[in-house]
């Protein structure tokens, strides 16, 4: 694919770092004071408008309305499938690159299509149908295991045939940025009192990463692993916080509830699938083997650098975990397979999150509860504070990017501050 | 409430044990073949098209648009709240009873606003944003702890504190009459034999009744009890098809996932709350006391007789539950109010069901799961066949009706055809 080529520059400058090279082109929904939202592209630290760009003919012979970028959700966008979406991506590499002066060359027109970064808010890309949460990286599913349950059978019988997942609230999931309050609910502190109602006091969050769909087939048929690439639109960052106190008193039998639809935040961007080929890697030995549903050929993981900080208020940032999106156990294509596999029907714009993504080794960890090993284990704060889950007003930042070949294509990230109860 | 007043008649025929006497007045979306979908209502057998009604005028001085009813779902209607649709049901009563002419006189306009029901087809109502399975019959959730845990245990810690929950697929959830596959899942068939892929074996109903949200507070906010008949629209029969064998395997620890999300159904007629209220009656004592922010006063439960029967291909109908609506343990308000303590926004077209609805007596279960009591008291049918689950090629129905001087306010019926795996 030429837009993923390694040696292509764009004629937009592109700062040393950046996670928007124009081997990147995500999609995102862009608002600007003077104007209503709409679907936007990135190259460097400018945004671009993809509505001025159909306007001013630049989008021709693509499958696309004016209605598809004229619009506050990706989803239109999204409704042409794949070679729609590709194509897009395809026709904006080649207007920004170097060796081309289609756009380049029409001075006039650049001040209506590019906008510094600065000026515009970014806005919920996608309007989230149904959300599911995948708990598929084997580290954070061991870690858990061996704190609640039993080391040496930390895995549940079921988690190396099955994708263990779960349907999640889609109503508050919002943007990066977006300030939210610390949950109340119920809570069983002492074993032999009552539960409580109060604010959370175990407050957590979960590193994940989410991937958005096109629309799939109608309920009833399946969707093979090998199929599963042509209905993944993008990926994006995903904070699954999560309030564990509230978590352990409400989960038997039938899941994490009020615990974590709250509230989740998602980054801006959404990464193509297409811009993340690069970055392909293997994926671990299933053992025991997978049923042939399941199973799936080629490399389908993805290497994708995370990190997590806590930042407090007027503080300093404090890095508390480097993950890696490359250690999952069940790669998309197996997720999406597994929850098609029933007949149940995918929408565009449904979003579906990876579960906590730990890496093999300490400092690898996806949530406090496994960083600071259920509050043994305290985290020291640069001001000398320690810190055992999250307190009101931290900032919780996770970033993240691929890298390979001089190219890094990275999201941006998701962050928010944590207010106090309401 | 005039609109509820028991000697109310209508000028349109209403025949005897019609679920739909004038003091019902219940919301859908129905399709004649050579118009488009739009808003409806009905009385006795006669669907009462809104979109005429509001073109020929009779809708004036109400908090609508034309597009509120020229609509394929209630969605944009119910934006307008509780007090919008509340007087538009207070207007087509007026409009159809026997001592108001407005619109019986005019007798060129009823052929354009009064449809047979056999000319009509009715779709799906709502545009489901978020859908919420709870768990609120304690002889249900009593049911299941005898079989699979300890009698004399049979209630989680948890359950009399908490009307537990969990998040449902909404995308799957379809109309009365959608004939579905059964789905195909992981089973753990034998305890010491890796899982299989397959059709599900263990095919199973379940009775309950859903709930249909305006839009709610901001993000953030709770809702308390006093406040959850505000954010109420209206109530529909709904089954939650489960698939035992799978739900078996995969929902420890994070809850039922594939073993739900292949389809479920719900009857085309939303009846409001508010044409509910005069069937309300008082619900159990509540032992523990609850946490406050799940206290109520008042009568919150419902009287709702329901019944569910199976129908085999060509064969004679059995009915095989009658259960009734009052025996929650947990009411809506409570449920409503539980959800939102943490803050969890609600929208306009959200759905939360009931969970299983068993009553205290063998034949008033809601399941095949505990009417067989997990199999091992097979149901006989009128062919000579037995039923421990559902067989491929039945029809299962539920109907649901309150009565009480002299009206009976009914749902109709939620009626669906299992065909075989694909």
């Amino acid at each position: 694919m030429k837009a993923n080529d390694p040696t292509l520059k764009s004629w937009v400058e592109v700062p040393a770092n950046s996670d928007f090279p124009i081997q990147n082109i995500p999609f995102g929904i862009g608002f600007r004071e003077d104007g209503a939202p709409r679907v936007v592209s990135r190259i460097g630290d400018m945004v671009i408008d993809l509505r001025a760009l159909w306007i001013l003919g630049y989008l021709e012979n693509l499958p696309f309305v004016m209605e598809d970028f004229d619009s506050k959700t990706l989803n239109k966008m999204m409704e042409k499938g794949k070679e729609g979406t590709r194509e897009l991506r395809n026709r904006l590499s080649t207007l920004f690159s170097l060796d081309n002066d289609d756009l380049s060359k029409k001075e006039h027109h650049i001040p209506q299509i590019l906008l510094s970064i600065d000026e515009v808010t970014m806005l919920m890309p996608v309007k989230i149908g149904d959300y599911t949460d995948f708990y598929s990286s084997e580290q954070h599913a061991y870690n858990v295991g061996c704190m609640f349950r039993d080391p040496d059978n930390a895995l549940l019988p079921n988690w190396k045939h099955i994708p263990v997942g779960y349907h999640g609230r889609a109503s508050s999931i919002v943007v990066s940025g977006t300030d939210f309050h610390r949950p109340k609910g119920q809570q069983k502190i002492e074993e032999d009192q009552p539960p409580v109602f109060g604010p959370c006091r175990l407050f957590d969050f979960e590193l994940e990463m989410g991937f958005i769909t096109y629309q799939g087939k109608p309920m009833g048929d399946s969707i093979s692993t090998a199929e599963a690439d042509d209905f993944i639109f993008g990926m994006c960052l995903f904070n699954d916080w999560s309030a564990r106190d509230m978590q352990k008193w409400e989960y038997v039998p039938l899941g994490p509830f009020l615990a974590k639809s709250f509230a989740s935040h998602v980054s801006p961007w959404i990464v193509t699938l297409d811009a993340l080929e690069p970055f392909r890697v293997s994926g671990p030995v299933q053992d025991p083997k997978v049923l042939p549903y399941l199973e799936y050929s080629g490399d389908k993981h993805i290497d994708i650098n995370l990190e997590v900080s806590i930042t407090p208020e007027n503080g300093q940032e404090k890095i508390v975990s480097n993950s890696n999106y490359r250690h999952m156990y069940w790669n998309m294509n197996q997720q999406l397979a597994h929850h098609a596999s029933n007949g149940c029907n995918i929408n565009a714009g449904d979003l579906m999150a990876s579960g906590t993504i730990s890496g093999p080794e300490e400092g690898m960890y996806g949530s406090m509860l496994e960083i600071s090993w259920k509050g043994t284990k305290p985290v020291q704060m640069p001001d000398g504070s320690e810190r055992k889950f999250i307190a009101d007003n931290d900032t919780v930042t996770m970033r993240g990017f691929s890298e390979k070949d001089g190219v890094r294509v990275g999201f941006g990230e998701v962050t928010a501050k944590l207010l106090q109860a309401k």
